[in-house]
């Protein structure tokens, strides 16, 4: 089994709010998150499928594919966009980074060809916080 | 003369729109950075001072209190905002990094000690843009 | 499960330097992190905490709190120190990264909030050496 | 059980081409890669080992052995190389980052000592794509 | 006056030999960057153009018609490119980082619209090495 | 005319401390950088060097002689060292970003060769500090 990961950048803007609760609980939990005109990020996503390597290629699965199906399935959907109005599949998540990792999961396993399988999700909002998620 | 360079983060959302402009005009001028609902970055700013070193304390300036300025004149201001609707100094600027970086300019040069000058504002918006600006 | 990193940064200096072995087996161990005046480091502190995010909130836990507590713990007590006199957690032990890494285990193990549990500790001395602790 | 991990770098010359297969089909596959002149990269290799850090001296293996032994099992035969003839090692293999990652992973188990375990090979081609092999 | 720059990657081969010098003068001179078979590089171009912002889209030059102009003049030539080979503009250079870099300002001050100026090439070929050239 | 870069690394410790101030003063001058038992920094040194094109090497100077006589001159003498202790030209001085670079470019300016001229050192602290001096 051999791992390989491919990363991508997008950048977008998002704000922090559970409509279900009062503005000063969303000030308290979200602190400047929360700012009601939204902030933004340039996000790193690594995506990393394992497989066994195709003895007449060399490769778990063609890097330039995989490229391909990230552009498809996530950046083109997310690059240059606001997470809390443009993106149909995260229409009523709150956007941080470990609810958008899940949703990108979703849409990366179904997308993989059955010859290899999705490993890891991570994101980076910034140098300083990262979240990432394994299917379980 | 000595120069030190000071670097500092901040995330931000913005979208590039001329409202003297119609739709059209501004989706091929800016294209996704137009979008309506903004988009967003971690924007890296490095801020040049010159000076001669005072001998008893072997600085052009406290890198301390360059910091602290650059956080009081720039950063409080601009981190988690929406550089289109939060920011005063910004209001009716097109929040291009060009603009930014000439407003940023504004704040620090009136801000600074007289021991020393300006010497350079840069403004990284992602790993693959950035302006600066040297005043004239 | 969901998994949410934070990174962190300090400087300190430090001497490699078992007191038990002769000056001849410190300089050979240890090379020229052995130097009797020290040296130092940027160090890079990798905090990963796992947990099933809150359906309320969408964290597993509050990135601005765990930012708090490594700053509480760790940060404010190595930073811009000397590992190897001035912090108490870390008196009587050889700083090598291995060493300094499960001590800073112990105390963010204790300070982590019950609903979500420590997952791993990185601490990169410099672009090429690092370690890292998962508790066993 | 304690981590660490030491990064290197080289440079080499590598193309994708499977002589068993057609020149169109090796086009297909593997794109730009296939350059009948080679390309090139700097590659970036990160090499973790596990074990019990030795009381003494705080170490899991000297952080200048493990360097030593990586130059000499892989540096020194891979930097500013062809990975297509300059390499004994890869002969009749692809370079690609996967059959590089499993090759490399050979030597360096091989040549570590008892008491402590090659845990992953982590191979960069550049700043987006990445293999890793634990093993099996 | 205000200074934009757009960094872009690519990866190529190349080999540092002066054809009418001696094996031996080239192996003394050049080192392993003479290797007969070649290495690579993932080089990163800077480009810095300056110009007065047009007052109506804040913008000295359009960042992405730079982007496209230095894909259309550089990246799409080079890329995935034995530079002794297969770069037109390169035969006869022997493709040193100063040699290439006053290569690609040519090409690029051409191309550059009448209202902006070139003013800096800078060109890494890994995170130790760099040469740039300012016209002059 | 064309500019080279070299960048290299060392690591070290020091302490902000001018002995002809009270201890107040210094504490309230350094901060936490007058600690009295020191600190410590990676840092990262680019030295910058111009001249023209050697026509039948394409080198203003061969970089590998670059590197050794960066090494030779500061590396060496600097890395795993305290610096207000164990290096001889910096003995006296106090060791902010701004000393060390100009006691750096005396040594470096001496030791180039006669067809090349010193136009930058810069020095990193961390990734948020950095002086440079261009020798007047």
């Amino acid at each position: 089994m051999v791992y390989i990961t491919r990363k991508a950048e997008f950048c977008a803007s998002h704000r922090l709010h559970n409509p279900k609760l009062s503005d000063d609980r969303n000030r308290a939990l979200y602190g400047p998150c929360n700012n009601p005109n939204g902030h933004g990020h340039n996000y790193t996503l690594e995506v990393t499928v394992r497989g066994i390597p195709d003895p007449q290629t060399g490769m778990v699965m063609n890097l330039q594919e995989l490229n391909r199906l990230i552009n498809r399935e996530i950046i083109d959907r997310v690059d240059h966009k606001n997470l809390n109005i443009d993106v149909d599949f995260l229409w009523g998540v709150i956007p941080t980074a470990e609810n958008i990792v899940m949703c990108f999961w979703q849409l990366l396993e179904k997308a993989l060809p059955p010859f290899c399988a999705l490993h890891e999700v991570r994101l980076w909002e910034n140098e300083h916080n990262m979240a990432f998620y394994r299917g379980s």
